[in-house]
């Protein structure tokens, strides 16, 4: 089959099916929209984590071991910065220094996040669509037991420690969805939409407020099918099962689903996990959605799309 | 003896001087005045690769092997940017980088020039007063057989390749010297003022060029000595005496005594090169001026103060 498939993805799971769907697809049929809910300006500099994730898993440059950031990264940058009494919270590669400078200094020349992306990937040699769900500034941020947070805050400087209660999504009532992704989600010959195994709350969530998009797609015909980010009531990487349990929400595959009631049609839970109850206008599939080898990654794209398909078929 | 040694300042050959002094002189005997004409800023970084020099200098951070920059250095930023097709001719070291990311930070935040070198000091266990020449942007430019080039487009991209015919230094007329710099020159206590053997044209004239400095030189009671940037009709490093040349200027340490006339009351000439003939107003000292070693430096920096006091004893 054939067609367009756009990918919703925030930052290392996302990346890693991302990943897989490059391989499965040829370029042109794959669009993949990504949450910058938690970009941000750390020391004056433009940093796009999920951005990056997505642009190193696609060109090959992450890290396996570490499990994110670069490959055969140095951290002298870091070392020179704590001698100068430098804010050190923020872990910044000195390879992965590259992508926040240059988009720094492209985007204060003038140039679009979309412009800045579409180079990087151009210059990493990576032919698919990677498209920022938005040109204009969304940022995710955390009500806790400690208070407003914004999400870096929470995330690295708090390690996710604190509880919590709400997410806002701050400029996402007002920002436009990024051109393209639209265009993407709009085509006739939309094979399917894929909501990668990314955090529910601070990854899919941000990018389904920002105007149009979550409208888009449910206005489609194509099959709109997630991915858990949850096997065995954990979450893989992150703090997804911490946040549902915060929330009052069951931790489990099942419970994301719900999430997602009257965007998906289907979702993916793990092969180890049981097939859950079904839920009215769910259908469920079963895969192995760790992801540790590129093989996983590819293997996980073709049932999902698989899974798609047979849902677009019905 | 004591009392205040002001030293004028340009890159690497001052810098090494700098630290000789450095070692000479308790901490608050010392101010040293470092030319910012070759600033610039490059990705968006505001670079000051003068004020870098000494204070990787002062700090032992030096890379004595390559003469330039920071010891230890990696260079995977490098090879990223590369990677990116980012703007590869000015070399960033990864720990070098740390400097330009705070500095750049602080000064986006409102600090001045002169409060974010103070800072570096500090954190860096530097006790000397270290001191921009001006915290208003002054820019070294030059007509070259090219055409008018900023300072850096020579310097590295061009490898000073073009032939020089005149400088300017954009910004120095309207620049206001750095408080602490011409209060330190205006003290009773002055003991000398070291001109430091860096290149006349690029790296003492703009310090000169700032409104006031000259003046307050002139006018104080203290010894003013040079040190010879040439050696044997040759430069230690950099353009010194290619520019010389070019200008139709005798390359010699006899001719850089001239250059200065009207500022300075004594020169140091090499131990290698012959007295020069007396000049009206200059007393010549010859003394090792080739700073291999620390030592080296330190045996320079006290033979200068000696010239000086003998000079400020007449």
């Amino acid at each position: 089959m054939t067609g367009q498939v756009v990918a919703l993805c925030g930052g290392v799971g996302g990346a890693k099916l991302a990943q897989g769907l490059g391989m499965a697809l040829p370029p042109e049929e794959l669009t993949i929209v990504v949450n910058t809910g938690d970009d941000f300006r750390h020391l004056g500099l433009c940093i796009s984590p999920d951005l990056d994730s997505v642009i190193y898993a696609l060109s090959g440059l992450s890290d396996a071991v570490r499990g994110w950031g670069r490959r055969d990264e140095t951290w002298t940058f870091m070392e020179a910065l704590k001698g100068l009494s430098g804010e050190s919270w923020f872990q910044l590669g000195d390879g992965d220094l590259a992508m926040h400078v240059e988009r720094t200094w492209r985007l204060a020349q003038g140039a679009t996040l979309s412009e800045v992306t579409a180079h990087l990937c151009r210059a990493l040699g990576i032919a698919i669509r990677v498209l920022p769900m938005s040109d204009d500034p969304v940022r995710t941020r955390l009500l806790t037991d400690e208070g407003w947070l914004d999400f870096q805050e929470y995330f690295v400087h708090r390690q996710c420690r604190p509880a919590v209660r709400e997410f806002t999504f701050a400029g996402a009532e007002t920002a436009r969805a990024q051109t393209g992704a639209l265009a993407a989600l709009e085509r006739r010959d939309l094979r399917a939409v894929i909501i990668c195994p990314s955090n529910p709350f601070v990854s899919v969530e941000p990018i389904l407020a920002v105007p149009g998009i979550r409208a888009a797609i449910q206005q489609s015909n194509a099959p709109v099918i997630a991915v858990t980010p949850i096997i065995g009531g954990k979450a893989i990487k992150g703090p997804a099962a911490k946040m549902m349990a915060e929330l009052g929400l069951e931790v489990s595959a099942a419970a994301v689903a719900r999430r997602y009631a009257g965007i998906i049609d289907g979702f993916v839970v793990d092969q180890a996990d049981p097939m859950p109850e079904s839920l009215p206008g769910h259908t469920f599939f079963r895969a192995a959605t760790l992801m540790n080898s590129t093989d996983d990654r590819l293997q996980l794209a073709r049932a999902v799309l698989q899974a798609a398909d047979t849902l677009g078929a019905t």
